[in-house]
C-alpha cells in the first residue's frame, strides 16, 4: 500500500463512459465493482456511516438502460457517489458524526444531492465526517496506512475515493476540511469559491463550501458542474462559472509559492518535497515568485500568518447557537473538543466577531493586490504526510487536532478562493498534496492550472 | 374598535421603565396585564400558536428583582415578546403554520431569541405565521375588524401587538411579511436592512430579514438593537448599525413619493389618504419629489414595476428544495397554495434564477442613483386597508393572496432596504400604514425619519 504519485491510479468514472456506450461495461457492473471494494476495505477503512445499496442498484439499472439507448441524463449518469454526512439525504440518516444527531433522518435531499440524483448519479453512501465538521475525529483510517489519520473533516469522502470504493464524493470545507484530507489521501479535489455550489440547508456559515473529492480532473469538475447546472450557487450567488466540460489544461504564467504559517510545523522531508515541486514547476516554464519578490506579495504573506486565528473566530461565532443548543441536550451530546470550541466562541463579543470579519476583509484585499502580480498561489495541502493517530489515550492530554492542523487551508477558506488539491508528492510512502488557489470565481481557471500541473510536472517522491 | 390614528395608543414598554425603577409597577405585573388581554382577545384574534406562561412568569419575577435592585440586563429586561412561529424557540414548538411541521419541537433558541433571553426579555408566545411565511393564511383575524385579514405572513405578531397583548413581537419579511401586516394593523415596525439582524438557523433566503413589530419607535428600535448587540448580523454581515438608544427624530430633506405598481389595485379613498399624507409631509417642510421630477427617479420607478416578479422568482427558487421535501411527505403536508408556488419554482432553470438576481441588482443600482437625489422614499405599506377575508369558499376559486398582495413591499425587499412602517392613516375606521425606506444600512436614519414623521406630521383620517 506504499503510495507513489507516479504510479498510483485511483478509480475514475469518466473513462468508463465509452464502455457504457458500447455495452462492454455498465453502471450496474461498475457499481458492483465498487461494492466489492467496499466489502473488502471498509472493515479497516471505516469511511462510510451508511449505504443505500438497493437504491443504488435500482438507480444503476435505470442508468444502464439510459446509456444503452444513448440517452444518459448527464456525464455523471450512473456514477456512484458518497455524500459527506453533514449533508441531508432522503434515503440515509444524517448523523454529522455527532451523538446529538444519532438517528437523525430528515428524509430530505440537500440541494446538491437532489441535483446529483437528477443528473443520474447513484447516491450510494454517507461518508464519515469529524463531529459537525469540527476537530473531533470519526473512525476513518488513512487508506495508505491504517495507523494514520485520513485528515478531516471530510475524512470518509477523501478515504473512500482514495481506496477505490467510489470515483467521487462530496466534501465540505469551512476551515480545512476538503483540501487537507485530499492532501493526506492523494485525491484530486476542488474546494470551490464561496457561493459557487449551493449548500442547500447548510447556509449557516459565511465561508463554508461544498466541494468534490475525486481521482481525476474530469470527474472532479463534472460533479461540481452538474450540481451547479441544476442547483446553482448559494442563495444570492451565481454558481460555479466555467464550461460544462472539464476546462482544458492551462499553463500558469506566474505563481506565488507560499510556505505560510504552517511551515515551521512540518518535517524537513516535506519541506524538501515542496521545494522540489517548486523546482519542477519552474523547470516546466512557470515563473514562481516568492513573497520577498514584491511588497504586495510580502504583505499578503504577512496578512495570512493570522488566517487561522481569523478563521476559527469566524467559525466559532457563527456556530455558537447551534453548539449551545446541542450542548444543552446533555453531557454526552457533543464531544469535549466541541465544548471547548463553544467555550471559546461564547467568550467572544459581537465586536470580536466584527474584528475577525475585518481581518478576513484585510486578507482578501491583500489577495486582490497580489493577484495583480500573480495568477494564483501554490501551497502545501496539509502539514506533511498524514500523522499517526490511534485515538486519545487515557491519562494523556488529548490531541487538539487529531485530523491535522488546518494551517495550510485557512488561507483559501478566508480568501473565499477556489483551491484544487493535486497529488503531486509522495513522502515516506504516503501522499502529500499541493494546492493551487486563485481569485474568487476562478474555479475553472484553477482547475485548468491543476490539470496542466498534473500533466506537465513530474511528481516528487522522497523517502 | 374603529381605528383612529390620532387617538389610538398601543401598548408600550419603554414608558413603564420609570415605574419599574420606583417600584410602582413591575415586569410581573406588566406581564399579568398582558395575560389578561390575551385571555380576553385571543378567542377572536387567534394570534398565538403557543404560549409559555409559566416560563414567562418565572422570568418576569427575576426581572422584577433586577429592576428593584437597579440592575436590569437591558432596556428590554422584562418585556413580554412574541416570536413569529418560523423561528425556533427552546421552550415552545415551531410549527411554521405548516402541517408538515406539526409537533416540531427542536428545543433550540434562534440566535435572536437567545439574544432576547440574554437581555432579560420574556419569550411569552409564538405568533401565527402564514404557512412557511408564504401565501396560505393562518387563523388570525384583524384586531380592528375580525372579518378582515391581519395581513401576513407575520400575522400573529402584527395582530398581537395591535391588540395590546404584547408591546413587541418578532416578524420576518422576504417579500412583504413585516410591513404589510404592520400597515393593516397600525403597528410601528422595522423591516431591517439585509443582514442587519442575525436570522440564526433561518439563512436559506438571500433577502429575508427578521424585524420588529411594536407600538413605539423606542420599543421597536430597542428590541432590534438589543438583539444585534448580542447576536450581531447574519453570518458575514455587520449587524444593525446605529446607537443602542433609539435614534432621535430627524427631519428628512427630500423624499421620493412612490405610488408604485400597486397603485392601480387600490381604492380611491386610500389614494386620497396617501396624497393627503404627502401634502402633510410637504406642509411640514419636507421636499417631496415624484418620479417625473428626475430621470433617475423615473428610472427607479420603472425598474420597481417588476419588483414582485423578481421577488417571487428569487423566493421560489431559493425555497424549492425545502418545499419539495415537504411536498413529498404526503398530499396534505403542504397547502395547495404552497404546491402551486413549488410548481412554478420547479419550472425555473438556473438561468431563470440568475436572471432574477440580475433584475434585483438592476433595481439596486437604480436605487443607488435615486439616493443621490433623495434621502429615502415614502410609500404605502399595504394595498389599502385590510380586506374582508372569511376563508376559501367551497365551489369558488381560492383567493391567490388571502393576506394581501405584497406589491407595496417587494421593492424594499429586493432593494435590501431598511423600511419603517408608520400608522399615519385611518381609512374607513381601519389602519393604513405608510413606510419610509432608505439605503441599505441606514436603519437608524430611517428610524429617525419615522420618529420625526410620527411626531411632526398630522395623521390622515378619511372615511
Amino acid at each position: 500500500m506504499r503510495y507513489d504519485p507516479k504510479t498510483f491510479r485511483g478509480l475514475t468514472f469518466h473513462d468508463a463512459l465509452p464502455a457504457f456506450r458500447d455495452g462492454s461495461d455498465s453502471p450496474r457492473v461498475y457499481l458492483e465493482r465498487c461494492l466489492e471494494v467496499i466489502e473488502a476495505r471498509e472493515p479497516v477503512l471505516q469511511a462510510l456511516v451508511a449505504t443505500d445499496i438497493e437504491g443504488a442498484r435500482e438507480a444503476a439499472d435505470a442508468s444502464a438502460e439510459r446509456w444503452r439507448t444513448g440517452r444518459p441524463l448527464s456525464p455523471v449518469d450512473g456514477m456512484p457517489v458518497g455524500i459527506k454526512d453533514l449533508l441531508e439525504t432522503r434515503t440515509m440518516p444524517t448523523e454529522m458524526g455527532c451523538k446529538a444527531y444519532r438517528g437523525n433522518f430528515p428524509k430530505r435531499d440537500n440541494a446538491a444531492v437532489a441535483a446529483l440524483r437528477e443528473a443520474g448519479a447513484l447516491i450510494l453512501a454517507k461518508t464519515v465526517t469529524s463531529e459537525l465538521g469540527g476537530a473531533h475525529p470519526g473512525p476513518t483510517t488513512n487508506p495508505f496506512d491504517p495507523a494514520r489519520t485520513p485528515g478531516g473533516s471530510s475524512s470518509g469522502s477523501a478515504a473512500a475515493v482514495a481506496a477505490r470504493m467510489l470515483p467521487a464524493a462530496i466534501g465540505s470545507q469551512v476551515g480545512g476540511s476538503i483540501v487537507r484530507p485530499a492532501g493526506y489521501c492523494g485525491n484530486i479535489a476542488l474546494k470551490p469559491s464561496r457561493g459557487a455550489v449551493n449548500r442547500g440547508e447548510r447556509q449557516a456559515s459565511s465561508q463554508s463550501v461544498n466541494g468534490v473529492h475525486a481521482n481525476s480532473i474530469e470527474d472532479m469538475w463534472r460533479v461540481a458542474a452538474e450540481i451547479a447546472k441544476r442547483a446553482g450557487g448559494d442563495p444570492g450567488h451565481r454558481g460555479l462559472s466555467g464550461p460544462a466540460d472539464p476546462p482544458p489544461a492551462e499553463k500558469p504564467g506566474r505563481l506565488l509559492a507560499l510556505e505560510g504559517a504552517g511551515w515551521s510545523m512540518i518535517d524537513d522531508t516535506s519541506k524538501e518535497a515542496f521545494h522540489s515541486l517548486l523546482e519542477s514547476v519552474e523547470a516546466a516554464g512557470v515563473s514562481v515568485l516568492r513573497p520577498a519578490d514584491d511588497p504586495a506579495l510580502a504583505a499578503l504573506d504577512a496578512e495570512l500568518m493570522g488566517a487561522s486565528a481569523v478563521c476559527y473566530a469566524i467559525i466559532g461565532w457563527e456556530s455558537r447557537w447551534l453548539y449551545r443548543s446541542l450542548a444543552d441536550q446533555g453531557p454526552d451530546a457533543i464531544s469535549f473538543r466541541a465544548r471547548k470550541s463553544l467555550e471559546a466562541a461564547e467568550a467572544m463579543s459581537v465586536a470580536d466577531y466584527y474584528a475577525a470579519l475585518a481581518g478576513r476583509e484585510a486578507a482578501q484585499a491583500a489577495w486582490a493586490r497580489a493577484l495583480e502580480i500573480v495568477d494564483g498561489a501554490l501551497m502545501l495541502s496539509c502539514p506533511g504526510p498524514a500523522h499517526l493517530w490511534a485515538g486519545d489515550r487515557p491519562g494523556e492530554p488529548p490531541t487538539a487536532r487529531p485530523t491535522g492542523d488546518a494551517v495550510f487551508n485557512t488561507p483559501a477558506s478566508i480568501l473565499f478562493a477556489p483551491a484544487v488539491s493535486m497529488p503531486l508528492m509522495g513522502v515516506g510512502g504516503l501522499p502529500l498534496g499541493a494546492q493551487v488557489m486563485g481569485a474568487e470565481g476562478a474555479d475553472a481557471r484553477m482547475t485548468g492550472f491543476a490539470r496542466w500541473m498534473l500533466e506537465a510536472v513530474e511528481p516528487v517522491v522522497i523517502g
